[in-house]
């Protein structure tokens, strides 16, 4: 078989430039999260098919990469369905093997417990601009916490990693499954459309009250219902987030219970009151997440500048109970690592610091006493802390160092065989 | 189909305190090489398994897990061979990897490239303990020098590396394809037979020079060959490096070009006169290791304090060119990541600055302005570089400081919602 140059289909390299800010993201992420108590885990890969096709995974569960099972050789002759060959495949979130892990080790793990991960997954998606089939999710997690203090940390936590990496003026959006469900029964759409509803309601930053409106009513829901459901989203409009939702609340009255509501307020005023970077935390009853597994509060990170969320997250607190045989509360904020990545390059984000670096050229045929000298020099300055390069010049120095230039070595050092040429 | 708690086989999940471990040494190892000139690149982790199978591998090639092709619904019935199912595999380790990246981006990189790899490969062994299906690379190549300077500075590299993960009192052992091939030319080993020769010689550790005789006599060998092969072992045995590559290249006179013979030695005195680690530099003319890619000089980390090999490398000059098409010169170090992890936690391994972390317990009640307060000062003690957790007080409040202090918090600070209690 010939040799193949590419990466295989809908996969990338990821070349030096790149590396280098997503390693300075890495370690900005990693420090912020310890600070905040979140620790690192990680699990393998792959993971059995029996997990990623348990549902949790939605529409996800159609794009898994399944590994082919090994041991005896596959006798394709015998094999009579897809089951005969696999019974695993690369994981396509880390939410799952999450909850797999917490079930697995949950005796060995401090309660409540805070989980950073940061790893990639794949999903066979179709290939397109900017969507790659292997991309890197960082997620944290809180787990045992049955108290809105894992929705305050996990949001500071995440604003905190964002202002550290530059963005500012951004938004957390934040609503509640049980807000979005208490106005469908405020409004008496029937129970089981709820999603449907809310798949319309959705849309509204796309297609607006009206659309919204001319949708639902031409599902077939009836205009009353529409109505009562949209006059809630008016009453709210141009209020602030606190405003906007006492308004809404008072209106759905018992349909919504007192915990959440107050839960809600908590959340926004604290993080309001002790946040560290530029944001500022919204009201959002039009917000959905696609996610079926949200059972609470659900947020996500909006950047209007450049069009659309950086992260998600919220309240999941039956999952683990269907890996564990026991619920345990769960709430978690994923980061838009790519997309943040491809932001900070767009922006031609400076990295601090990568600015001290130095290139020694050394003339070919310097060997031996004089050749350990000048790696010695190298030696020094490493110790000190600064990035040397030692490379033999080429024939083209001009263009060499033009090339390094682009690497970021401004300071150049030339050894010559004849020190005074 | 049931939920399943435990990793696929052969695979396995890692626990905060190892991945805190892990964190630090890949912080150390990113920025050593950093100063050394290396630059981080990533590939995906699935290759075409042409490229996989392409005899670069070695036994790695028996172990490949394969992934099931996607697209339209894989018809078993029709499906004559394994290709008619899947045409790539999860990369077993970084250099086929890194090879095919730089046929596929030599236009973008510099000359010479100094690529640094952190990664996890795959590998369908036997599961073993402490051998585990997934596990971490990490990689350091030079391509583009064909100076021993690349040799010298993946060696300095490396052991600064080590050195600053406190490790000391190590060996490189250092040898030479070339001279490999020269003393079994010189003994009049027929040529098809060098590698088993090598297979044999790569014993002497284990079976001594007696073993390795008899073996090498037994396989058929003249005892003629056999005894004058020996004796250079011999000539060379209790010399220090230097003088003893000096006793065996004056033997074998003209097997050895004159090139290969001083360039060895550069090495061993450049890195001897320049090392910031405590390590010693050794010729060892037994030094063999397996894998067929290799061209020139040869090296490893040998740990005898903790049994065995903990990294190593060599130049392969010939791989680059089956990809490009023109020949690269190559060469790089591997360090054994996860056998270095499982000696630092042997050891008990202490993290630098990892006892500055504080939590913060709150009773349950505690809500409003109280919380933001409290809250609030966490952020202050954050924004100063403190690790703080901020958690509910559990009910037994004696077990779960236990809990936190096995997780190294040693400072707890306690929150009561009638602060006099």
């Amino acid at each position: 078989m010939a040799l193949v140059k590419k990466p295989v289909t809908g996969m990338k390299d990821i070349l030096p430039a790149e590396m280098q800010l997503r390693d300075y993201c890495i370690g900005v992420i990693k420090k912020t999260y310890g600070e905040f108590g979140f620790t690192s885990i990680e699990t393998p890969a792959v993971e059995s098919l029996a997990n990623l096709n348990s549902k949790q995974g939605g529409e996800n569960e159609k794009l898994i990469f399944k590994v082919m099972k090994r041991g005896e050789k596959l006798n394709l002759a015998e094999a009579k369905e897809e089951n005969d060959l696999t019974d695993s495949g690369l994981r396509y979130d880390l939410t799952v093997p999450l909850v797999r892990f917490y079930a697995n080790h949950a005796g060995e793990l401090p309660s409540p417990f805070k989980a950073l991960q940061m790893g990639n997954v794949w999903r066979a998606d179709r290939p397109q601009k900017g969507r790659y089939r292997q991309f890197m999710q960082c997620d944290i997690d809180i787990l045992g916490e049955a108290s809105n203090l894992a929705e305050i940390e996990l949001i500071l936590a995440t604003t905190t990693t964002l202002g550290r990496l530059g963005f500012k003026d951004f938004k957390i959006r934040i609503n509640d499954r049980r807000i979005l469900k208490a106005m469908a029964a405020y409004s008496s759409f029937p129970e089981e459309e709820y999603d449907n509803v809310f798949i319309t309601l959705d849309k509204m930053d796309k297609i607006g009250i009206e659309g919204v409106s001319e949708e639902l009513v031409g599902a077939g829901f009836a205009q009353e219902s529409v109505d009562k459901y949209l006059d809630l989203f008016k009453a709210a409009e141009g209020k602030d987030s606190l405003e906007g939702l006492k308004v809404i609340a008072d209106k759905i009255g018992d349909f919504l219970d007192a915990d959440t509501r107050e839960g809600l307020a908590e959340i926004i005023s604290s993080v309001e009151s002790t946040k560290t970077a530029q944001f500022e935390m919204v009201f959002d009853p039009t917000l959905v997440r696609g996610m079926s597994y949200y059972t609470g509060t659900i947020f996500e990170v909006a950047m209007p500048q450049y069009g659309g969320s950086c992260g998600g997250g919220g309240r999941y607190d039956k999952m683990v109970g269907k890996f564990l045989g026991q619920d345990t509360p769960a709430c978690g904020f994923s980061i838009g690592f790519e997309r943040i990545i491809m932001i900070m390059m767009d922006e031609g984000f400076k990295i601090p610091g990568a600015d001290q670096k130095k290139a020694f050229l050394i003339e070919k045929g310097i060997a031996g006493d004089r050749l350990a000298e000048i790696i010695k020099e190298a030696q020094e300055e490493r110790a000190k802390g600064s990035q040397v390069l030692v490379v033999r010049m080429n024939k083209n120095k001009k263009f060499q160092k033009q090339q390094l230039s682009d690497q970021g070595y401004e300071d150049f050092k030339e050894f010559y065989l004849n020190p005074l040429s």
